[in-house]
């Protein structure tokens, strides 16, 4: 079955893994890094440009898909890959993070969450079957279960009450799973995801509930929600032994480059966040050299470009004091041109991340990154 | 002097005219159309994507430019072309026309005009020399001369007023372009601008005394700024019998399609409006078919690109449903995408006049692609 969803493990380097995941819509180098698709859309980025910065796949956000335009007319327009023109890989997330952070009026109860969209006050209900259903009418690579995610810090009992109720709601979602495969083309995943906030004994309880399921990844949510990067690392330590190995592992709306380095190095597979996006849009550069806030005064007459040597044109081909007038002036071809260089400096990050654990030397690698950003830019103006 | 400015008649079709502009950075097929790159920057398109959509030659304005990031700032790195790494023809209006539109507490007597700029209300003066020396800074192949634009209607006496003024300054315009080319790189080119509002006395008298002093080009200012298309038109039919035929003529501000091969067929060369792009950015597409509102819910379902047949990646890639959706959700690509197909739509609409011309035929080709917008997109859904 060519077609199906697996995971090719390749290379181990330490704790961090090397490998393909092949999906229905091809395949996907790990470790990977997922740019968000908000509304079937990056923002200030071309799908085009998407695909010539390096990314193999990308998100969508099943909650605002579901309210506008709906998923049954994505399903009737052939499925989210050819609505936005995107033919390789597609995740999509089951709705439930945007829904606590973004809806009115939500109600959570052992059924799902009722809520109210924030776009016109409409009245939605998502159950793990409704979301199953939404992200098999999107006709995503990878689905995820439905969840509930808490913001930390968050008292205990409510951590283990959203933990177990995201174990039962896995549960529906494998079987919900199951039902839509049914005729449908085959080869699409679904991942389960560890919860249990900062308690490294619920979070160990989560993850050996999910491996006894069975999915076809894992992720690790509800971290990246205003916890340190300490707590995070902790978690992803505690849960990572529980994973099998054979399966994709996934850190969950992770992060900046620092995080995505530590996360690898701990055995993760598979990251998605809007940094890249946002913070080109907000005047803020990723580079070798460590970030670059164009919005400073000091690049007003700095003729160099951002990095000479860059892979990316928008790098190259652009003065900072180009760059730093258009963010000063609200040019939205500033923010076109920075989230461009950003998506470059990720995947170009994640595939020099690749090749280290190709080759072995992922803690040189890292080291190495990490000096670049700490010497920042030397060169004379 | 391969580097100077000139101009090359090549064909006449009845009153309509092709023909080459040479300039230092390339040459221009004309009748051609500028996109207006506001502040260095198109909205919304990459200058790449400028390129590709068949410009030869784009607008950069003096007024937004000289306030932020100032001239001489761009002077010290490079020039225009390279700060905004565009290295063909760039063309600069003199910013009277936007000091008239936008600055605030604006006083304008014999000497220029003095205003608070509309950023953060310090004070600019602009006289004649100071706007041809800004454009020298700036190093544009085409500077405009300092005019004072009125809006119609207007009192006949004011009308005269200013259009007596801006000839008077249309003369130390000339003095100063020449001052300030001495040791400059050769082959800038300065043209004057025919005013008179809606006065055919006085367009006359403007374009006569124009021609007398000899300028690279002539422009027609003042119009596109309330009066109806049978107003301009009868301006524009009144003021070509007095322009040279080996000079460029340049219809300031136009237009709409429909106006664009109405003046064309009047003998117009050059044209520049930000109706590509703010139109695009509004949810309007110009295609063969007319003018597509995407805002309008009827596209919600609609599966069929722009225009299968068009040059433009954006028409043919994309169905109506998505960019319905992308304008509805306020995401930026709708803006972007819209706006590369307007502007690939009005190079083709340039690029198409001048083969009829060529050809004898523009009459033809006019009434053809009328027919083309008078009968919309019939093809079935």
């Amino acid at each position: 079955m060519a077609d199906a969803f697996s995971f090719e493990l390749q290379h181990t380097d330490g704790a961090a893994r090397a490998g393909l995941i092949h999906t229905p819509h091809g395949m996907v180098r790990t470790p990977t890094f997922m740019p968000v698709g908000t509304q079937g859309a990056l923002k200030a980025v071309h799908w085009h440009e998407v695909r010539e910065a390096g990314a193999d796949i990308v998100l969508g956000n099943t909650y605002h898909l579901m309210l506008r335009p709906g998923p049954e007319r994505i399903a009737a327009l052939g499925g989210l890959h050819r609505f936005i023109n995107w033919p390789h890989p597609i995740l999509t997330d089951s709705g439930g993070f945007q829904v606590m952070s973004l809806a009115e009026l939500r109600k959570v109860d052992e059924n799902g969450v009722v809520f109210r969209s924030h776009l016109d006050g409409a009245i939605f209900e998502l159950t793990p079957e409704r979301a199953i259903e939404i992200q098999a009418l999107l006709g995503s690579d990878i689905a995820m279960q439905l969840d509930e995610c808490l913001r930390l810090p968050a008292e205990p009992a409510e951590i283990a009450r959203a933990t177990q109720l995201s174990l039962r709601w896995a549960e529906r979602c494998k079987r919900a799973q199951e039902k839509f495969s049914l005729g449908a083309p085959p080869g699409r995943a679904l991942f389960g995801i560890v919860q249990g906030g900062d308690d490294k004994r619920l979070r160990a309880e989560s993850a050996r509930a999910l491996v006894e399921m069975g999915f076809d990844g894992y992720a690790i949510g509800g971290l990246a929600v205003g916890e340190s990067q300490e707590v995070m690392l902790a978690i992803v330590e505690e849960v990572m032994p529980h994973l099998p190995a054979d399966k994709p592992h996934y850190l969950m709306g992770v992060g900046t480059p620092e995080d995505i380095l530590a996360a690898v190095a701990r055995g993760v597979d598979m990251f998605d966040c809007v940094l890249p996006t946002r913070n080109g849009r907000h005047g803020l550069a990723f580079t070798r050299h460590g970030p670059i806030n164009l919005k400073n005064a000091r690049h007003a007459d700095d003729s160099r470009p951002l990095d000479a040597e860059s892979r990316c044109a928008a790098a190259r081909d652009f003065s900072r004091a180009y760059l730093h007038h258009l963010v000063k002036a609200n040019e939205s071809l500033g923010g076109m041109l920075l989230s461009l260089v950003n998506l470059f400096y990720y995947q170009d990050l994640m595939r020099g991340a690749r090749s280290a654990i190709a080759a072995g030397n992922f803690a040189d690698f890292s080291r190495m990154t990490r000096d670049g950003w700490a010497r920042g830019d030397i060169a004379p103006i």
